[in-house]
């Protein structure tokens, strides 16, 4: 397969893309996430809720589930190989997470306008229920990720 | 001093509140937060960015800013003793924060409604540049954090 | 049909709902809005940019594609007749509305956490191009919008 | 006095470009707005609750008062001479609005980071109340407001 035909392949390039950030991504491996699927526009990662996660009330700290939904949308942004940041990010907490669940994010592109774009996130927990809702707002800059 | 002195007094109880949360306050303590200021509705918590806080950018994860800013909502909403989670934030990110920084996150209460409040967290660098903006939107439960 | 199959009938009572709001919704009728469906959590109403509605850099004022969102927002998040108000939202402009065009915003709920519900309203021009993006808290109320 | 000094005075700059802006600023007229104050990153504008304004709880509807402080934001993003457009915005509704009520917004610059701009907006009643907090965030375009 030549580095042409990659490029033209969407779906090969957003595996290109994860593969690359995540080698270098030190705080998502740090808090166990893991991609279980990519593609353009689109991410989902999980993680599970440790015990240094809890926070005063004993339930999953806000931050950490920020944080993993924070992850799905930088994969997600990035996946068509422009290096893309977050400007700023919106999150709702609809449930409370418990150490041991395990905690999904899915980001999908909802709209873009010039170097922006609009990501939605729905952090779910094992059964399914909605724990939070993360609305990103990227920041596209100069430059690719990968070599195309 | 009586118990209800304490009660009367803001600051004290702000504090007995502080140290409460902050001894079961797992993930505040596992990033090497610090509380260097605490007030009735008020908080000021500091931490520096470690290496397993970079994202696949090598900037801090902007998870880690949020959680810190998150952090000192939490400190500043639960000041006056009643049991508050948040119900939902947004962060405006203005700036990278790198390795090595020591950022600042300070949480001041800026109006309520209710059960609700509303805080304002502003995040600086050791240079005192601006990182982030955080604004968070407070649920006061029913119950105190401490005995009164 | 009687009031006890109204109130079991969750369509029914949206438009019931969505009848009684309307009548003493001076706001929505003033801007020319038409409620085109309505639905139990969902809304969907539609309103044209006029003359006075264009703002210095003569495009549609944000606060009247903001204002369009936030009524069907309204709209849903009432439609089960719980007295329901909006306690904050967020709005991400994708794309400039001109005068003439037909503004269309689709209002659905996306969870809900005790008396508080999280909304997307998305709104759209003439051509189906997505104008702007908004989320919107609610906050439930004691009462009803009409008898059962 | 020439043109450069005038370039060269931000006051006067942001009253110049003010002026512009509202000369052609329908919307904000037509709802009866007034400019009270304007300044380099700042404004404050007045507005009077009108029955024209009200939605189905017999409140003023939120988006008016959304359209208002999102016009002091833009006058207080312009202010500068750059043509400025918002990119997003959200706002926390902490009381309500009666008819007859004089609201004032105060926009104020929290920060900026390239092309973005973060505003602050706080609404108040004749009594000084908090009616709402609004965050907007500018997006600069490229050219003038007014011939420097």
């Amino acid at each position: 397969m030549t580095d042409g035909h990659q490029a033209a392949d969407p779906q090969a390039l957003a595996e290109r893309v994860a593969d690359a950030m995540w080698a270098r991504d030190a705080a998502s491996q740090y808090f166990g996430m893991r991609i279980v699927a990519i593609g353009p526009g689109t991410a989902t990662l999980t993680m599970t809720v440790q015990p240094t996660m809890l926070n005063g009330h004993q339930t999953c700290h806000g931050g950490m589930i920020f944080t993993l939904a924070d992850s799905a949308f930088a994969f997600a942004c990035n996946s068509q190989n422009h290096v893309t940041v977050a400007a700023g990010c919106s999150i709702e907490f609809l449930a409370p997470a418990r150490e041991g669940d395990v905690l999904t994010a899915h980001a999908a592109e909802q709209g873009a306008s010039g170097r922006t774009g609009v990501y939605d996130i729905v952090v779910t927990n094992q059964e399914g229920r909605k724990v939070a809702l993360f609305r990103g707002k990227s920041h596209r800059l100069a430059g690719h990720v990968v070599e195309a």
